[in-house]
């Protein structure tokens, strides 16, 4: 497995502040790696407002069967997130291991099972042994503290290549209030809910009734918006606490979703998970290029995000990027398989603002040099306008590298 | 690009008899090749009835609008087929090319040009130089004859690593009536019409109108259940040819679908596709592992198959497979992400004979070392029963390897 950082990773890592009442420690558990941390505890101490996204498969696993069933409760005390393992598939194993751990995590925190939320990452179909987190669990609860950010970002990767990590600020009222997130996922990343993990930290009085159209609207835009492989994780798990923290310092306390003050909030967290579900993008697996994918002119906002999903998951395409090939004939393809509204004649196709389609055929300006050359970018925008309507999507990707196959052909042997 | 002949290519080739009313010639006209052939020109010198079945693309080439109009005539002289240039996406001045090709074929077969069927393989976006075929056609028409099955197969293939043949024979009413098809395809291969070219001649007199659903029937169990990469050609194209050259020897003429005496004929013809479809999957880019994707206890047959389809074209699921890695959690999270009807707890998984996942979870007597031997097979087959209903789909598909990602990474360039 490769272990070099992508190339697109970012260049520099935020320095994530404090969140009031939010408390974070990792630790080695063994689960499945050797001389790494796998567990990462949070501790709300005053509790938290929670709202949660999950993967739609219809196989998904015990942890995210147990968040779904304790989300109506809406209050979380702790999160536990492991790594290594992903408890999927697992059976009646699965949902043994998941009470035990939810059990060993309230009594360390002092609350009651449904208020602990828990995500696992890593291996499908292994029994996951949650005495493992016997232990560690005591020891995190202790040394929890407020500022172990990069320490949590990087005990939740798997075949991630660098830690994920976002904050934002925003107004509430008066004040200041901050949100934090960290992500993780590089591979089985689609669609619905595209990165495996990610986790939204506010101090915020928000309430989860509002919270949670908040987060699903924010995922629409963000999670939902990348894909890697087309691959559905059975694990995919974005959840958001709001310890309220904020309201000692004057923040309004909110609860009514349609409250006009959020708006500042709303666009603060839409922002802050863009950044997190591109960095999953950008950490594909064996990723050499990072695709913004664009279409317009599509009949409907959803056709047009099921055409550039085609072509932003199209292996053809993705490995003429890779190929540094400016292989416009291969998004005519992606196009006309969508099975959306379509017509060859009316197709216009850029890379970046080079326009190498139009009306059906080559751009008679097309400049096979010019168009090469951008091609050699790290980062590569193709945008199709299908001239039919006013619907548009953009959605973001990366290039299909011979490493992916390389990573993905021994992950569990 | 790799030239290497696949691990999966059959050991020997059929050698396919004439069939009375076919000939056939290829030439060398340089389209994008040097040193080898890429046209291929048949004749049917008393007529041909011919039934069609297309691409489902929104972007289809100009060969493929040309033989859909048409196809209504019902009546074949000429096939002219090109490798090397696909004419899709090449606008007006592909609807000329066209045009100017059936007219010059239209000449040496001295047929109206709506007698004359074309079909073009190769890059997408690039005009085709249609007067590369003037020299040649006439040659192809002087020295084609009945026995150039093995040549006419290898002018048409592009990254094919073998040439694709197949014939049956069949007993139609007191006589025995003959079937040769010929196909090509190994990448841009899903689900609707899987192979890019495919091509049957029979000396059967069966008429155009019950042809078509014979052909389309035909389609349905081979072509449409291959898939390489899930990504649709914008030129795949199978077309049937039926010369009545039988009727001589005493074959009943039969134009009437439901036919009682056309059994026989169905049954070989299908098998004949399917030998020509699962030819194309054992050719598919890099392919190093035949996979069959067999799916029972789905609620509809349909069902069955969008879930077979989806394990097919998962990419975790295929580089696992090249890692020759019994990786069955991808296998229960391509079925999750399907979107179909499934209960975790319900679902069994197999590799051959050997049961890895039952009730939910791994099978209590799974063995690794069992399991990994098996793996190391060239050819695999994944079984999946989803134990709710009877409905049930079979697919065949390859592994995805770092060679497919090579293949298409310069195979523009």
């Amino acid at each position: 497995m490769s272990t070099a950082i992508s190339p697109l990773a970012p260049k520099t890592y935020p320095d994530l502040p404090p969140i009031d009442g939010v408390r974070l420690a990792t630790a080695a558990a063994g689960i499945r790696y050797k001389d790494r941390t796998d567990v990462l505890y949070a501790a709300f101490d005053r509790g938290a407002a929670v709202a949660g996204v999950f993967t739609r498969s219809k196989c998904p696993s015990a942890p995210v069967d147990w968040c779904r069933k304790n989300l109506p409760f809406g209050s979380a005390r702790a999160l536990v997130v492991n790594s290594g393992n992903a408890n999927a598939f697992t059976g009646m194993k699965g949902r043994q291991a998941v009470e035990t751990t939810a059990a060993l995590a309230a009594r360390v925190a002092g609350c009651g099972p449904e208020n602990v939320y828990l995500a696992s990452t890593g291996v499908i179909g292994e029994p996951l042994d949650a005495s493992k987190f016997e232990g560690v669990l005591a020891d995190c609860e202790a040394k929890a503290n407020g500022f172990a950010w990069m320490a949590a970002a990087k005990a939740i990767m798997t075949t991630d290549t660098f830690p994920k990590l976002a904050t934002r600020t925003a107004r509430l009222g008066d004040v200041e209030v901050r949100i934090n997130g960290i992500a993780k996922g590089a591979g089985m990343i689609a669609p619905d809910m595209a990165t495996m993990l990610a986790f939204v930290f506010t101090d915020a009085p928000i309430g989860a009734r509002a919270l949670q159209p908040l987060l699903a609207a924010g995922a629409d835009k963000s999670f939902n918006c990348v894909t890697v492989d087309g691959d559905t994780s059975t694990s995919d798990t974005l959840l958001a606490f709001a310890t309220g923290g904020a309201a000692m310092i004057g923040a309004p306390i909110i609860d009514a979703p349609d409250d006009k003050r959020l708006a500042p909030f709303r666009r603060a967290l839409e922002d802050l998970l863009i950044d997190l579900a591109q960095q999953v993008a950008r950490d594909g697996e064996g990723a050499r290029k990072f695709v913004t994918v664009e279409v317009t002119g599509a009949v409907s906002a959803r056709s047009a995000r099921r055409v550039a999903m085609s072509i932003a998951n199209s292996p053809l395409v993705k490995t003429a990027i890779a190929g540094e090939d400016a292989n416009w004939g291969r998004v005519v393809m992606a196009v006309g398989k969508a099975g959306e509204p379509a017509e060859r004649d009316k197709l216009a196709i850029f890379f970046g603002d080079i326009r190498v389609a139009v009306d059906g055929e080559r751009d008679p300006a097309y400049d096979e040099a010019t168009t090469s050359a951008y091609m050699k970018r790290d980062e590569i925008t193709i945008r199709v306008d299908l001239g039919l309507g006013r619907g548009k999507a953009r959605v973001w990707t990366c290039d299909l590298t011979k490493a992916y196959v390389e990573i993905n052909g021994d992950y569990r042997s």
